[in-house]
């Protein structure tokens, strides 16, 4: 039953696109993760995914609109959606959702990363 | 897919310890609540809670201890462990939790509310 700082957790690295896991809870995992520039479509068949910004600007763009997240904004990707996130700053992101999903869904890409580290 | 503004959710309820669902994920809620002055001890037997502090301060009383939670900060209450929320200034919270959670357990109190408003 840590109390985790956001700010400290994510003191603790430095690449993008790359979700570390801070909490388990309900067979979810919370995430935090550094973005900046642009990630590739994808999306997850069965896993909703909750966004939260906690620093910088997120572009989500979905095939019928883009949306615009600002610090203290958050928004639910349900599943099923296709999306791609992009961002013209770095961005620190928590992220809520599934221990199972994969960041890039069924996509393999140069940026899919497998593992999964605990911070 | 509406983009969750914190501050503009708040800003939209007044009374204390009654959770407001934002957001569904994954069969969880995203609620925020309002929360001043002392709850009631209780637990969720098959529910892990998630605690986001976003302003004020809250103390999270267990039987061992106190964990205290500024704005920025996180804990998860594991399923079947005791706790009492309490603060001593309004304290603005977002929770996870599954949809089934009684935010005070099993426990029937005058602080308990049945109804669970979405905005």
């Amino acid at each position: 039953m840590e109390v985790i700082n956001l700010e400290q957790k994510f003191g603790q690295f430095t690449d993008h696109w790359h979700p570390h896991v801070v909490a388990d809870l309900n067979d979810q995992h919370v995430k935090l993760a550094k973005v900046q520039g642009e990630f590739i479509w994808h999306n997850h068949a069965a896993e909703d995914e909750l966004f939260l910004v906690v620093k910088g600007q997120l572009h989500i763009e979905f095939r019928t609109h883009t949306a615009t997240l600002n610090p203290g904004e958050m928004l639910v990707v349900p599943r099923g959606v296709e999306h791609r996130p992009h961002t013209t700053q770095e961005t620190w992101i928590l992220l809520v959702e599934p221990q199972a999903t994969r960041h890039t869904g069924e996509v393999e890409h140069a940026l899919t990363r497998h593992d999964l580290p605990r911070i």
